[in-house]
């Protein structure tokens, strides 16, 4: 064996989420792209929207001139000192707080902040603890560090249960991971939610010496279809992390362009954005990509239609209501959790499959007896669905 | 302590070449720009040829009245299938075998192509044998996985020991790191002895059954003086990984692109590529920047201005010369590797900061008593920095 043993054995149990995805694609090549109502991967069919395109190209003109010389060589690894205050300040707006351009780190998107947090702040067995369902690859980014994922339970609407928390706390805990809007369910966490569990956290700090950092996974947060959008968690707790990427709001995820918002005042808080720094170069990415870098910071104000996806939101729960496949209320992000009829999720996603629809198993999020529906394709596909979603339900 | 140890540990000793950038920076505010003679980082001032311009304003252009849609989202881990095809043909004319797109790996940058490759090869506490002087980002990329740095001397003139590497295999070996063209000392390694370390290779191979991968670090691949290039390293030895990027070649080091081209016929190749994907996703790298992707496969037959970097080694090298310090004859790379007068390194760079000359100490490459001057800086800006030298000696 010329590979490591810990990756030949996660190759075995390789995501399922991109398996579905190269799936699809044989479905697709097989039946004709309308044909398969691909709903299992959260790659963002919206474009980005107009501004970026114009700053984009007002870029390439510059650069075809001449006028900006080096811009596409290195920068201090945390990114463009100018892009960070930006930055610093689209999130002070946001979060609620006050932040420099020295609390924001530029990253390979959110999938890499992540990384680049855990690095920093992990010790050998340390845990963090993760509310369940849950985007799996948490597991490898909290583990690639050393780290190991607790995992907890929600409540039935799946809101943090405060109390399973509170129970897995411990000294070894480094942080509690959360993600709102959430992926898979689409539920936001409450700022009452968020003020408690700080309460939690900060009881337990003062009780063990460390107080746990609250990282926050945030490339939804403009992904929003309640009231008064997604409630601020730097503003919630004094030790907390906000990880977020133009993955979803400006639909940019393949050119992997995110930041982390460190919370001014944070415990070590010195040592832990040299840290941040630090952990960005010697993992490889040594500095988020320029072009990307300098074309968002001009884009504090942007923000997909999210009316798209609310509209398509509603046109999906019609599918499943006609179906008759119960499922959790979404207030963001563009999942819908369903609840398999049987509680077999694996089985249910299967026979889905004979009728040319894919979802992604909820064993895949820690939370068998669901699947996963993503509705970033068109409404009209979406509505197209209707029958086969019928048809399915009929013969199961 | 709220960070991680060993990254608190590192922080005390962080990286000297980024402590030069930050003080060249202090300098520059003190003494203005064009009076600091800042030779410390390997940060290309070559702007990209013009075809990368002319490419990256088509692309903006066709995005602007929405020729391309979905360009920006997510495509497979390992890149796009046109890219890949694309640089599997670039990859095959350099390294003299028929690789196939399946064998490149689109990466963030070479930092972010080492990161993946060590990942996925290394179990704990196995070894990757380096020889020194070296990159000393190497023992974080090694590190950061599990594996240990094992270091072994060069010969006077910086070609390999081969005696030396193949005293230091062991049933530990995962394998042995070479950079051609060479950072720090600007050395490329010969055919012949890529040859002979080849066949060390694959005797500890035969004997041991763990076949050592070469992992050649390549990213100045074009940047080289000598007749006949840098010789390949995939059709010397079967079980090579050639890392690469397009900071040098295309001077683009801020926008993070590179790739991985793995020799077909490796062996375990399938686990191999299927590992190099998978750590491509978990790293956090989720894909190399999609952008960029297209512009590089469209530059294949691209490269920057070598000749530029050939007269600013002749100026550096003439006014070393006048200076009085000697120094390693450069083949290649934009770097001379000087002997510091006296042997003390880290003195004498502390010296010549006093005539405003920034250089980096050897001990920052496991090599004291030596200097690095990388001279990705104009040319009339080296001959300038002649009086300073020659000032600096005096006074030595």
């Amino acid at each position: 064996m010329a590979i490591s043993r810990s990756v030949k054995d996660a190759l075995g149990s390789s995501s399922m989420i991109r398996r579905m995805f190269e799936e699809g694609n044989l479905l697709r090549k097989q039946h004709g792209a309308d044909k398969v109502f691909d709903f299992s991967l959260g790659n963002p069919d919206v474009e980005p929207p107009p501004a970026f395109h114009q700053v984009f190209l007002r870029f390439a003109q510059e650069d075809a001139v001449g006028k900006t010389r080096g811009v596409h060589g290195y920068m201090p690894n945390p990114g463009f000192p100018a892009v960070r205050e930006a930055l610093a300040k689209k999130a002070s707006r946001e979060q609620g707080v006050t932040l420099e351009g020295s609390h924001i780190i530029m990253t390979v998107g959110a999938a890499g902040g992540l990384n680049v947090v855990f690095k920093t702040i992990l010790n050998p067995a340390d845990e963090v603890i993760v509310p369940r369902p849950f985007f799996m690859e948490y597991k490898s980014y909290v583990g690639n560090h050393g780290g190991i994922v607790r995992e907890v339970e929600t409540l039935p609407d799946f809101n943090l249960d405060l109390d399973a928390i509170a129970e897995a706390l411990s000294e070894k805990t480094a942080a509690v991971l959360i993600n709102s809007p959430h992926n898979p369910t689409g539920r936001v966490y409450p700022a009452a939610t968020l003020r408690a569990l700080a309460e939690i956290l900060s009881a337990q700090g003062k009780k063990t010496g460390r107080y746990p950092f609250l990282v926050a996974d945030e490339p939804y947060r403009e992904i929003v279809y309640i009231s008064g959008g997604t409630p601020p968690v730097l503003s919630a707790y004094r030790h907390s992390i906000s990880v977020t990427s133009y993955s979803k709001s400006l639909s940019l995820p393949g050119e992997r362009i995110g930041y982390i918002a460190v919370n001014p005042g944070i415990q070590d808080e010195e040592d832990l954005l040299s840290g941040l720094i630090y952990a960005t170069r010697v993992l490889g990415y040594v500095n988020a990509p320029a072009l990307m870098q300098r074309i968002v910071a001009e884009l504090t104000e942007e923000s997909v239609d999210v009316g798209v996806y609310a509209r398509r939101r509603d046109a999906f729960k019609t599918v499943l209501d006609n179906a008759g496949i119960p499922y959790a209320e979404p207030e963001g992000a563009f999942y819908l959790f369903a609840k398999a009829p049987g509680g077999d999720d694996g089985a249910f996603v299967n026979h889905l499959k004979q009728y040319l629809i894919l979802g992604v198993p909820g064993s895949g999020f820690g939370k068998p007896g669901w699947l996963r529906f993503a509705y970033c394709v068109d409404e009209l596909h979406i509505r197209a669905s209707a029958l086969a979603f019928k048809k399915a339900m009929e013969t199961w």
